[in-house]
């Protein structure tokens, strides 16, 4: 009999999993439990599905079950795993469509149950109109509220990428958009100096940043109507509430699968967990962080993408390692884009480090062209080796693929004295003579 | 009395050099001898002020002398450097305005004359009509020729970055656009199958392009009026001549000051010349190639930049090393961003290298949105060893910046694998979920 492997789980992490272990295993059997009712979706084009610059939702799905039957791989839709036994090498499993319950063997299990919005107990929060954004049926339910509801005031709860994206998509739809952010600053994952330009870009776009207030409570009469935050009453004919993703762990907690201190699968650089011929990846696990050195939760699709081919490669018999990220992400803001890698200055203090920044405004095209936007550049390191711990970027063109030049900058363990030595391209449209990255360089230098 | 720094060169190496060591040192006298009119231009911005894009020369220069004078460096345009007496530490130089000769007397001396247009012996070549482009007044010209003789048809004789941005600017101007190159495809420094792409865009826009012709002759009366190229003639009522860039080094040799096997200043990691007190940097300047660890000529202005600032740290009493460079460079052609680092497939042939490559095309967004233009990106690289040795990238945005993460991949020295476990950033309207560089180092990993 060919060896059976059960994949727990089929966005991106799952999908290149499998993918992956057929590439490598052209014997073993590869199935693929999936609870929502689609696959291998690209969940970061869902801000744009909804803006309605993606039109059909179909768009975002990069292959669906059929397509991976054609390559041998049994994805299975509504499918929930219910329970792992990891003595007997089994899963329990419900058809949601039948309600069937089966029990599948396994002999190599890969678990990709991804992660969840993470949902405090605030009153009301049930309320139709009030959505979260992490499934096919999220982006759906969205823009379908959008289209036949036509709401005239959203609020979006929590200031971060998700928030970010979906206030432009609901001002594309002639809303008139609030956010409401607990922390003092929107894009936490910035520092306050350089969410700055994120704040005025929003309020520049007519989008009303509220600041400070942590949400209370949902009111409505059968659908939402406001949101009560801060004390303050903000009308709301539509909510998103984004405050931000955690690992979907039960599966885990119940098998006795290790967890981080996060909550998240702790994983070793093979995608292994602590149990036998058991790999995790994706949103559901840790991954260690290059700068620290320390396991941390950023989940993201990249990564997810990354872990899984190497889960799929180590569960098909061959060898491949995850040795972690750099914290890496970008975002478009309306007409501004924004971007981090490493940690930023708060983070760094936070780990332990002695921190110095150097911060600088340049332009992504040379001074001379009539149109130079401004680009700003932070460089977070450390006083007395001058290792590089981070960088933030915004601007409003090249700040995405700038800021991968720190990345491999930090992969490379690089101090501020290396990066100012980069043979970096220029042409008068793409960067002035002096990138700006050399010019933050330069100054963290003097 | 204060030690004196003669500086033989006022532009992007030179300026550069006087304000590092005016910073590191307030005593020295700083004095500057510029052949031409002009100090501290940026040259690679002529081509946008010929097109029209920048509407004023001024706009390109960085400084005038009179801001230099205000800190305290000394620019003396229209000042040529006649000969340099290293033994007895001075130069005799004439002031091309009033005709007068003068020797100074230095403590230390930076040569940086700079390129100057390559110009075989084609008959003709000096007819009316026909430009070289490198000084502010080769730009001045050829605009004026633009606007005043208003020329209908334009051939411009090479195919590298000169003549792909003079391309472009003379068609804004109307003009019906040839290219002339003598080698059997455009953008020499790109690999043959990357400049197809380029070529597609030329045809695309209209411009002629006539490969494998060696102009013999230009024929006019009292002004050009032809090309005459692999036997065939080709109208023009303006030429841009621009096949390549030699050093300057007509006083290094004068001076005894010892040349590289290309002709251009032999100098160690502090841009020391063979003489005692003499510094050389710039385009008339070696650099070496930190991947084939040999010296190399690659003129353009970020090494020149970088270059200068090391020599002027150095002859202001400071220490500072220029370790080298990688081959960084990128230009638009039209409406296609092209952008090359370290060494293409066919110069790693020529310097020995075992070679394969991985060619891919990806795009540079995700694919699921609407707009996701084509990115092509090929990965030189060593099969034994898998070292990177260098990449190519065409496409129609986020190039220049992404060539960069090859360019300090380079830099580290890093392989195949380690390019594939790159944290890149990720964002729909940015990158797939797989930036094009992590899908073309998986493929060179298969």
């Amino acid at each position: 009999m060919s060896e059976r492997l059960v994949i727990i789980g089929g966005v991106a992490a799952g999908m290149s999993a499998a993918t992956k272990a057929r590439r490598l295993n052209r014997n073993m059997d590869i199935i693929v439990y999936e609870k929502s009712g689609y696959v291998s979706y690209g969940a970061c084009g869902f801000p744009y599905y909804i803006k309605g610059e993606i039109p059909r939702i179909e768009d975002v799905i990069v292959r669906t079950p059929q397509q991976f039957a054609q390559q041998g791989i049994q994805a299975h839709v509504c499918h929930e795993v219910l329970a792992i036994d990891p003595t007997e090498q089994t899963v329990r499993v419900r058809n949601l469509e039948t309600g069937k319950e089966f029990t599948d063997q396994w002999d190599k299990l890969i678990l990709t149950t991804g992660g969840a919005a993470v949902r405090p107990p605030v009153p009301g929060l049930d309320l139709p109109g009030i959505f979260t954004l992490r499934t096919v049926e999220d982006a759906v339910a969205i823009r379908r509220w959008l289209e036949q509801e036509r709401p005239a005031r959203g609020v979006i709860v929590g200031g971060g990428y998700i928030g970010m994206e979906m206030a432009e998509a609901l001002a594309v739809h002639g809303l008139q958009v609030s956010i409401v952010e607990m922390l003092p600053q929107v894009m936490p994952n910035m520092d306050p100096d350089m969410a700055t330009y994120v704040l005025q870009e929003l309020n520049h776009q007519g989008v009303d940043v509220h600041l400070d207030r942590r949400v209370e409570a949902f009111a409505g009469n059968g659908r939402v109507r406001e949101v009560i935050a801060g004390g303050e009453q903000f009308p709301a004919d539509v909510v998103i509430f984004s405050v931000g993703a955690r690992p979907n762990n039960a599966l885990a907690q119940q098998a006795g699968i290790a967890l981080g201190p996060i909550g998240a699968v702790a994983v070793d650089d093979h995608q292994r967990t602590n149990l036998p011929y058991i790999w995790a990846a994706g949103d559901v696990a840790e991954a260690r962080h290059l700068v620290t050195g320390k396991p941390t939760y950023i989940p993201l699709g990249t990564t997810a993408n990354k872990q899984g081919r190497v889960a799929g490669t180590n569960a098909a018999g061959g060898e491949a390692t995850f040795k972690g990220i750099v914290g890496t992400a970008a975002v478009k803001v309306f007409d501004l884009h924004v971007a981090r890698t490493g940690l930023s200055e708060k983070e760094a203090r936070v780990e332990g480090f002695e921190v110095e920044t150097a911060t600088i405004t340049s332009s992504s095209r040379a001074h001379y062209m009539p149109e130079h936007p401004p680009l700003h550049v932070k460089l977070v390191f450390e006083p007395g080796s001058r290792r590089l711990l981070g960088a933030q970027m915004v601007g409003q063109e090249g700040v995405a693929k700038r800021i991968d030049v720190i990345a491999a900058a930090l992969h490379a363990g690089w101090t501020t004295y290396e990066l100012a030595e980069l043979d970096l391209s220029y042409a008068p449209p793409f960067a002035p003579v002096w990138d700006p990255i050399l010019v933050a360089a330069n100054v963290a230098n003097r």
